[in-house]
């Protein structure tokens, strides 16, 4: 079985299921498996450093034939990054984070579906307007960066919006059932980020896959310490998921004390740097209560489809006619 | 149609939708209205002050035949609350926020279904330890108070503890898309508040019908101000969502310093007394972009299961064989 959306027949894959670019994790391996699988691989382009984007975007292309994509963080990203990825023909471009405008006229003359992932509904409003082939609505759930809606009730919402441009659900998604249920919400596919992480082919240290594999939903927080601890730039708007732990413990609600205490950034810098789970920020959804194992990204396409596949039938022999009840 | 569950088989009710026992607004006539369009109507007995209790659930039993509940806040009500609502022969008894072992085995004895609203892993064990019948997993986009847990993720953790025994979800639902998406997840039901206190049957004043209609999701916000102010008692790890509003703002991180201020608290009582929307808690859940009415209750019912059916059936057509792909 295969499932058929506005979204697969877009970009033309089997499964309405997309790996978030999660940048860094996301390389062109864990895209190209993703794709490989049956969904839509999106490498993390991040902030659109083009000797990583080289050394990714030569990887995918060389470990898949089907259609594969990448991403970039829309505040950070430059136009020769965009420029970039494109010489490289990818089956599709995501922005996050920030104003798409700018970008959006280059991509679609390209002739290359554009993906803008939105935090709220002015952002989807935005999005719509810049020309958004398809409208990622991420949920608070998530892992790494984002705002501050729930996916299910915001998915809807967006997709009454955006009707009739397809949306993916990203945020708290990690299983068939999942996937499964935003679908139902009429999303036209899942973006899902943590569940890859979790994987073979992602580009996490081995004590971040063991991390994730041991830990709860609970485990997790959304906060900006990391943020201000190594000055990132983000946008305040965008708080981040990631694993509870000492460094976030001490530093949460004196962010402006941080910001001055050049001691404690350096603590951080280097903690963060020799692979310290008490120091560093492991980005990490709320679904890690579903996540047990680190699979290669290929079967873990085939189970959320095949999961989600069970779940609809499931919920399918559950309608009864009146008259048998 | 009417959708069968191991929720639905428990109780003896139609669909899979149970009416949140919202403190004040789910009255006698909101509860019974839900029972008779064929959910489970659940009276909102709070505190369970037994004059209230006896008006409504007097209510309640004149006008419906069909099976209703009953629910109370744990860590404020008393034995004799639970022991009126028993004598009036409730469907089911749901007791929500707070450790439930002290009540259950009275409810348990009667043979009377326990409904446990949990918001967390540990409540969701503790609650299966007691021997609730039916677990409530609810998320923190549902109106009025709550966790810190997104429906999403949390329901099919839930799903996993609890099995076999049924599961409802909470929070940002409010269509049949949220039911059918639950319904995936793995739940039995949703359990339902907003949306139904958008109703002609809720007790709420008019100008809260009109605002929870003009309102949308990001009107909301986590908090506790308005407990803080009215000295409710709540516990601590419990915040409410409610419209944001001039009071909230003015109060919001300064908590310690409205506790000691007599003034505004007597501003925020009076307020509250006279429906001021500057001042007065709305209790509202994230789902309100999908609210834009004020329908009779049975209305509401027959929508939710009639979408829910529709977003089931158009989830299953996307499944198309392989070879046709």
């Amino acid at each position: 079985m295969s499932m058929r959306t506005p979204f697969t027949d877009l970009v033309g894959v089997r499964h309405p299921i997309a790996l978030a670019p999660m940048g860094g994790a996301a390389g062109g391996a864990l895209a190209a498996e993703v794709s490989n699988g049956g969904g839509l691989g999106l490498v993390g382009g991040a902030r659109g450093a083009l000797d990583w984007l080289d050394r990714e975007l030569t990887l995918v292309t060389g470990r898949t034939s089907r259609p594969w994509g990448v991403g970039f963080l829309t505040w950070a990203v430059g136009a020769a990054a965009i420029e970039r990825a494109l010489s490289y023909r990818p089956a599709a471009v995501m922005l996050s984070f920030g104003d798409p405008a700018p970008f959006a006229p280059r991509v679609l003359a390209a002739g290359v579906p554009l993906i803008v992932q939105v935090t709220d509904l002015d952002e989807a409003r935005r999005a719509l307007d810049a020309g958004a082939d398809v409208i990622v609505a991420q949920g608070a759930e998530a892992g790494g960066h984002g705002g501050g809606r729930a996916t299910l009730p915001f998915v809807p919402a967006v997709v009454d919006l955006a009707a009739p441009r397809p949306v993916l659900a990203a945020g708290g998604i990690a299983d068939g059932r999942g996937l499964a249920a935003v679908l139902a919400l009429g999303a036209a596919g899942a973006m899902i980020g943590t569940r890859f992480q979790a994987s073979q082919e992602a580009l996490i240290p081995a004590v971040v896959g063991k991390a994730l594999v041991e830990a709860a939903g609970e485990d997790t927080e959304r906060g900006r310490v990391h943020d201000v601890a190594r000055a990132s730039g983000w946008p305040h708007r965008y708080t981040a998921r990631t694993l509870r732990n000492e460094f976030g413990d001490r530093w949460r609600g004196r962010e402006d004390e941080l910001r001055r205490d050049r001691a404690a950034q350096e603590e951080f810098l280097a903690g963060t740097a020799r692979g310290d789970l008490d120091v560093m920020p492991v980005w990490a959804g709320e679904s890690l209560d579903l996540i047990t194992d680190l699979p290669p990204a290929t079967d873990i396409v085939a189970r959320l489809a095949a999961d989600a596949e069970a779940a609809i039938a499931r919920v399918a022999r559950a309608g009864v006619p009146d008259r048998a009840h």
